[in-house]
């Protein structure tokens, strides 16, 4: 077990962040060292397009939500990894209802890290893959850089 | 004013879709001649990460939800058009609250189309960036592309 807030939070000692529980993130395994993890989400018919299927920006939310804490489980007391940039591949439509989030730690730089992550359905079949530019930070290193005008 | 589902929703003939409601979705203006659109979305805290920032991800779904909807105000009865493949650059945090979505057609194909989009926050600061491409298709034509499996 790790002492960074992914642990806190799995350990019930900090609230499931909002938009993870909104997302109905759930843990299947996770291994820091290997960077990888699997999670679980509940697409629920409030992320549904006109056709029915769950809205591709909603998958994108939870390949975010499965990339960032596979890097999260790394993270030490105080740190943060917010996400840079995030390129996601919709591969066929899902429907609401289960979908496993898979990602791993590419790279684990010591500050800039790659991620990649893939989403499936309930029967296995892969939804959409993406790729994602993560940035270790403290919290106050976070608050200066990302609040100031970027480039 | 056009003929498709887009106009459909936006004359009440069709209710919203339910990814649109569950992110505040509201539109301030579209020219589907021009290819622009201008929305609004109202962040909630159940979108917020653990800093309490909205999630990358739901603001991926915001700009996935400015972008289709530039491009669907040009489509026709019984079209629809999936994004493919969306990118996201993450310039600064955005807090719950009111953002803004800006989208346009760069280059609409007659089934390839992309699109590009930035949201904002409340005091005009680009909060993100995001292109994407899209397919048009009719009903049919998606259901039998988009749940066979894909490459």
């Amino acid at each position: 077990m790790g002492t960074g807030l992914f642990w806190d939070m799995l350990a019930g000692r900090t609230p499931m962040p909002p938009a993870a529980a909104t997302l109905g993130w759930k843990l299947r395994e996770v291994d820091a060292e290997a960077g990888t993890i699997e999670v679980e989400f509940e697409a629920t018919a409030a992320f549904a397009n006109p056709a029915g299927h769950v809205q591709g920006g909603f998958l994108a939310a939870m390949l975010d939500d499965t990339m960032g804490p596979a890097l999260a489980a790394t993270l030490g007391p105080g740190q943060f990894a917010p996400t840079l940039d995030l390129h996601v591949q919709f591969l066929r439509v899902a429907w609401p209802g289960t979908l496993v989030g898979r990602a791993s730690v590419v790279r684990r730089g010591k500050q800039v890290c790659h991620l990649k992550g893939e989403l499936l359905d309930g029967s296995g079949r892969l939804v959409a893959t993406a790729i994602a530019t993560a940035m270790v930070q403290s919290g106050e290193r976070m608050n200066r850089v990302r609040t100031s005008p970027v480039g």
